[in-house]
């Protein structure tokens, strides 16, 4: 193999395969430095044009995944995480990491923070009072084993490869490449430990993907390298053309997501937890009546606990926000859309979410729906409610909401579930 | 227009077009050191894969070209220049300029240096004593005025573009970009105040373009931006696969340069200066009977005068090898190949070259071959004698030339010049 950026350059820019030691040398010499930022953009925008081979993403995945610290929590048994790509009102995690909890599943999550219109799981647990996501490797490792359940924020020392390659990206315009998209997601739920990984892939309006196809090349790509480096790996292909959930913004989608674990709330957010579970315990070979377990609370309980034990208070969970106003509807019928896009650009400007990764973000601010999308609405009645905490902001939300929601005359249902790639599908 | 170089980027690698306003923006932006070179990079592996149109290509070109110092001659008249991409024992400047001179036609050339397998018209010059390539801009100026013929190395002050862009796409794999190529190519003599361009594009084993096809895009290429930016161009396809002369090295390829002047020398050598030479006419629209100036030593004359001009010495030029060894023909018959790239790397081996930048170069040592492609040889017959200034050098030239010099028992002719493009065949 040659030693020199340059020549590595060059080989995937002609289309070649790159091996092992080959890649192993592009992370690692970059992560020390020895490989400049320039050489770096030339690669990755050759692999954007070139593509890289399953074994390219896996061997890229692995030297990313291991070009720091990683957590090693074989000890504590089967360890799960879930991975969404990111979406509005998609506050998933919050109900089933305490669902499969209770069905005595082991997860060990590690999660991100919300940019631009997608929100962030981070995010909305900080807007219960109190709550600690910045555990010390000792905290997170003691919850593991005490309580079966942990989630908190990305560690500085874990995949500093990703950290690196994902600022370079996002100013290198290589943001948009699957391989690279793969190797990012999967390096990160490697290096956290995980051994059942359940990735939640979006498609539509408010998704990184924007049609079917891309989304299940993504997919199948993830699940295939996960069986490459001995991860079992399961991923969902949902919907993300309207807000999954009936709440969009940080403490409205905690409150959303108690709804469910209580039984009630968004059909649409409690169908796909229910889908992304079973796949979790599916991978841990659980076998477990995940309804009940919703239905009799005990999921609901674990949460109480998880926040408990990250030092949060949900007593003092409520809605603080200055302003609120219904969006009433004009007309009788059918709701029938609200692009996704649009309701995640509304909910950050209005405060929920950042721009740029330095802005500080509002917990109490966002957009709650009063009906799903197929649910009858009368004239008059409120379809939305509008959280703010400045005039303007509410006035310019409640403007472009209106032209977002809309109400048809006949009812247009799409599912929440598109497809589920299991290991087994693709073999 | 976008100010942010991701977006433009981004729109390249979509495959989009850049405005004029948008390419000024990237490179001024970049010489002015407000893009850094991790983002140009990528743009440049998005240009690699996406190409540029001819207008893009001429915005490039002029964006290069104004972004730095650049020479008004026009108050000379009609300045001629030539540029060849680069050969091996290729030393037509030095038969070209003074012919071109000897008949009317204002020169100034601004020249560089070798690397790798190529030599460089400055390295040629320089082994003339006292030989000064490094005038001011005024001295430049005064002898295009009272000499009508300059030639001298690239000032530090004239396109930075390409200085900064040359280096960078030397270490991200992307210098193989046609489009590039003519940008960087065209930029510097639009720089340098050419109006009528010649180029000697070259084709074959020791050539950067290795196929005709590609040879041709590049020539029409730079031939229709010469038009797009108001300057005559005239490209000139020609052989690459074996030594242009008889000499390769550099004070061998002055002597055998100063042979065809006198009216002897490499019939190769001699054909294309002649071909190249009348293009440089044409564009300038003087009528001058070539054959003659050259066969009357006129041009030797104005050669005499460039250098002596330059405070060079010809009468101090002689070969200084300390060790000089012939190769005899094993057999009869023609001599029927000689591989270009080899017999540079060996020329370039023996120290007449540079591996690196950064590397000195022998003005002594060489290859002359004592027949041309095609020519008749006997056994035992001097077919080629190597100078050098190191023994190991010597030995390790003798034993890689016995290979590549190949004597069969039919003659094999290779055309000089495949093709000719002028502006008007484009129309």
């Amino acid at each position: 193999m040659s030693r020199r950026a340059v020549d590595l350059i060059a080989k995937k820019k002609e289309g070649l395969s790159l091996q092992k030691e080959e890649i192993e040398f592009l992370v690692n010499s970059y992560v020390k430095g020895q490989i400049p930022d320039y050489q770096m953009a030339a690669f990755l925008m050759a692999v954007y044009f070139r593509g890289l081979n399953p074994e390219e993403t896996a061997n890229l995945t692995m030297s990313m995944a291991y070009s720091g610290e990683t957590f090693d929590l074989s000890e504590f048994g089967f360890i799960l995480d879930k991975h969404s790509t990111g979406g509005v009102g998609d506050t998933t995690t919050l109900v089933v990491l305490p669902l499969v909890a209770a069905c005595g599943g082991k997860i060990a999550k590690l999660s991100g923070r919300g940019l631009g219109h997608t929100g962030g799981t981070i995010d909305k647990l900080e807007s219960i009072s109190g709550f600690n996501t910045e555990l010390s490797e000792t905290q997170f490792f003691k919850q593991v084993k005490e309580l079966g359940v942990v989630v908190a924020g990305q560690t500085k020392n874990l995949v500093p490869a990703d950290k690196l390659l994902y600022a370079l990206r996002d100013v290198t315009a290589t943001v948009d490449s699957l391989p690279l998209i793969a190797a990012s997601i999967m390096s990160k739920k490697i290096a956290g430990g995980a051994d059942g990984i359940v990735l939640d892939v979006k498609v539509g309006r408010g998704a990184f993907m924007k049609d079917i196809e891309s989304a299940r090349d993504l997919a199948r790509l993830m699940v295939k390298m996960g069986n490459h480096v001995g991860r079992k790996v399961t991923a969902v292909i949902s919907d993300m053309e309207t807000p999954l959930s009936l709440a969009s913004g940080n403490k409205l989608e905690v409150l959303e997501a108690l709804e469910v674990l209580k039984g009630k709330g968004s059909k649409r957010l409690r169908e796909l937890s229910l889908v992304l579970a079973q796949e979790m315990l599916y991978l841990a070979e659980i076998d477990a009546p995940l309804e009940k377990v919703l239905q009799e609370k005990e999921a609901y309980k674990v949460f109480e606990e998880l926040v408990s034990y990250q030092g949060g208070d949900l007593s003092q969970l409520k809605l603080e926000a200055a302003y609120q106003k219904d969006i009433l509807a004009l007309e009788s019928g059918y709701f029938v859309d609200a692009d996704a896009l649009q309701i995640g650009e509304i909910v950050c400007e209005l405060g929920a979410g950042r721009k740029v990764k330095e802005d500080s973000i509002d917990p109490d601010v966002g957009v709650y729906l009063h009906r799903e999308i197929g649910d009858k609405i009368q004239k008059g009645e409120p379809l939305a409610t509008v959280y703010a905490n400045d005039k303007d902001l509410l006035n310019n939300a409640i403007e472009r909401l209106q032209q977002v929601l809309i109400i048809g005359d006949k009812p247009s249902l799409r599912p929440v579930v598109y497809e589920i790639i299991r290991d087994e599908d693709l073999l």
